[in-house]
């Protein structure tokens, strides 16, 4: 064994992004958490914050409140926009990441008549599969989706055959929910663009793990998620990203009073708000929504370059270590081995990995997590994860491979 | 002057719900609360629940607390159920009100293949009305709305000239969110039955105010929303209802992996959950879900019929000082004289509504809100409010009407 604890030991010393794990809520002698993917840790300035905006704002303030409220969907979304590489007044925060991938993909069908194709790639995540699919359908066309490996990063070479003069869009996440390999925004969204598609990238794996430039990009529309890296807490709203300069004509299905021009003025039809408000629709859910600021603000506060750097020498790391301890108990790794085309997990493959992930959860205290039908996910957080943590973690797996983990359990990893 | 401040103090003193009014968080020293119907005030259960599922639930178990929350849009939904007559398993907790308006409308045209045309009637709630043209149009279809008088209760013979053959649906308001008109569902649902078109009731000032009985009188779908009279907080997440046996076969346009039949075996097609769940999208705001439950469940322990009864005896005792002290100086009752067809709250009309209604906050600690173009709400919230309130709210109308109130203000009221 060539790499040890002490080379764990020496990057965390060096470690710049060391002092945030403070600004969480850890028990340093609970367990090792690399499902942050799943759901980011508790920011320290949560409890707090919620405990004012249910007793001040809530039960002190009552329906006065709204002045505070009303402009937090824009007020957080512009922190987004800053990690994303967009204009403040070009992010909203407002439903789920699935209801705005509706929204904004029917959007974009209706600004592209007469073309009914949708083009995705192999092994997009559930939600964006299914809402594609039956959006394609209802506008009488299909989804065109193009192959490619399991760690594979999309470039524009794996969407040329499936491209054409029928794409109305192109829908990919930015960083695979199972590979974390990072796509080629740049090249996909221009060779979208050259056949008159447009682009709708899923960040829900990529903000605040690697660096966006949506702007300089020219995407089109972006959604994501902000319970993952960005540690909104569970069910956080998500966000939504839509181009400047679609703002005065772009059009989405979903006409609430949220999304009005004047919506107090209570006027008998819909005019959309001329800006990115319009892709608001009702009610935001306040309390989840003000929970989810001082995580996303931690985020920015430590910069996407510090958490970029992070997280490519601790995937480094875990990848260097599975080589030398994991891959001789039949472990394979499922992820890019170019840093610069995978995200902030790691995911290792192993015939028995519900069984393996499963005996590390409740025996060896390391959260990871499984997706079917063999894949063991290893997120790094950057704001908390430690290196050392990496190290522990995989000698605990080798020790869970070594030992047998028992039999099979049922599918449902949640 | 013959009724005075006694007939309400000897109503509170009988006030079979005055003890309700300390599970919330309640200033006796602070305004007069009557804007209920817009933000229901604090349970006291709440921030002691949110802080464990802040603490504990979030940022102790983390990713595993999901074992926690993955049934919460059920279990609360469940509670929702029994206070509009429906079976438990047919509500569910999902998005916010205008989201859910969308989806049912958009399936129940899809289950009216050939018909476009959906009913209402004049004076319905805005994001009611945007939601359905855009849905209308893009079916090639309209919306027919029927003339109404503003403070008339909805009823079969006020739609007879616009149901028809081609109507695919009908979206009605139980209580109207300006009149608290309440709607005869019963009559409405068999006339809408009879032309084979599909009802979508709108709840959001219905439940927990009136007696609602979605499953004996055949309703096909129902949403609502619950921050107004149970006390869910800002925001909160809505709820939706479809009739049991319309759950196998009914489709709604926005498939994301909640409403998946198996949604961790992340499966490659779409196949919906054979229950409500099939109406669920994205991950649910947690935070603001948890916030809601206190609310509700109060609402259903207190009972809706004894609720019932203190809002009918509430605001005709409102209607009575209406008539003797305020309609005098120009203010009108724009909300049904009969108790029997009005919900919780009074509206009433002044030239001058806005700046009165601003004047009462401001200056007179009475929250009322306005709806433009001159109408001054005042809700009862039953659990909470006194008869005493009441009363004093009219004495200080009274006194602003008297001294006078200033020039008017703009539009924005929140």
């Amino acid at each position: 064994m060539s790499i040890e604890r002490g080379v764990a030991e020496a990057l965390d010393r060096a470690d710049g992004l060391a002092r945030f794990r403070t600004e969480f809520v850890i028990d340093d002698d609970g367990p090792i958490y690399l499902d942050g993917n799943s759901l980011g840790p508790l920011p320290g300035a949560v409890p707090a914050i919620v405990e004012r905006v249910v007793r001040e704002q809530w039960g002190g303030g009552l329906v006065e409140s709204w002045e505070h409220w009303i402009d937090l969907p824009a007020r957080v979304g512009a922190i987004v926009a800053g990690l994303i590489g967009a204009d403040p007044s070009a992010v909203t925060m407002s439903d789920s990441t699935s209801v705005n991938l509706y929204k904004l993909a029917a959007a974009a069908l209706g600004a592209r008549p007469g073309r009914t194709a949708i083009v995705m790639v192999d092994g997009e995540f559930p939600t964006d599969r299914y809402l594609m699919g039956s959006l394609a359908a209802s506008h009488g066309g299909e989804v065109r989706t193009a192959s490619i490996g399991s760690a594979e990063s999309p470039t524009p070479d794996h969407l040329e055959s499936v491209l054409g003069q029928d794409t109305a869009l192109v829908v990919l996440s930015a960083v695979s929910y199972r590979s974390a390999a990072i796509a080629d925004m740049a090249g996909i969204t221009a060779a979208a663009h050259d056949v008159g598609a447009m682009v709708l990238w899923d960040l829900s794996h990529a903000v605040g793990s690697v660096p966006v430039d949506l702007a300089s990009t020219g995407a089109d529309l972006a959604v994501g998620c902000t319970y993952k890296y960005l540690c909104g807490g569970p069910g956080a709203p998500a966000f939504l990203y839509v181009r400047p300069d679609l703002h005065p004509t772009l059009d989405h299905p979903i006409h609430g009073w949220f999304g009005h021009a004047r919506q107090f003025a209570f006027e008998e039809g819909y005019e959309p708000s001329s800006g990115i408000g319009r892709f608001a629709v009702g009610t935001p859910p306040i309390l989840s929504l003000a929970a989810a600021e001082p995580g996303i603000a931690l985020v920015a506060a430590a910069g996407i370059e510090a958490i970029r750097a992070k997280n490519i020498a601790a995937t480094t790391l875990l990848i260097d270590l599975w080589e030398e301890r994991l891959a001789p108990f039949g472990f394979g790794l499922a992820s890019p081995r170019d840093p610069a085309r995978r995200g902030s997990h790691v995911a290792l493959t192993h015939p028995d990995g519900l069984a393996v992930s499963r005996v590390l959860r409740s025996e060896r205290r390391v959260i990871t997590d499984f997706r079917a039908p063999d894949s063991i996910r290893l997120a790094v957080s950057p704001l908390v994860t430690r290196f050392t943590e990496v190290w522990d973690a995989v000698e605990q797996i080798r020790e869970v491979a070594r030992g047998g983990y028992g039999p099979p359990a049922d599918l449902r990893v949640t």
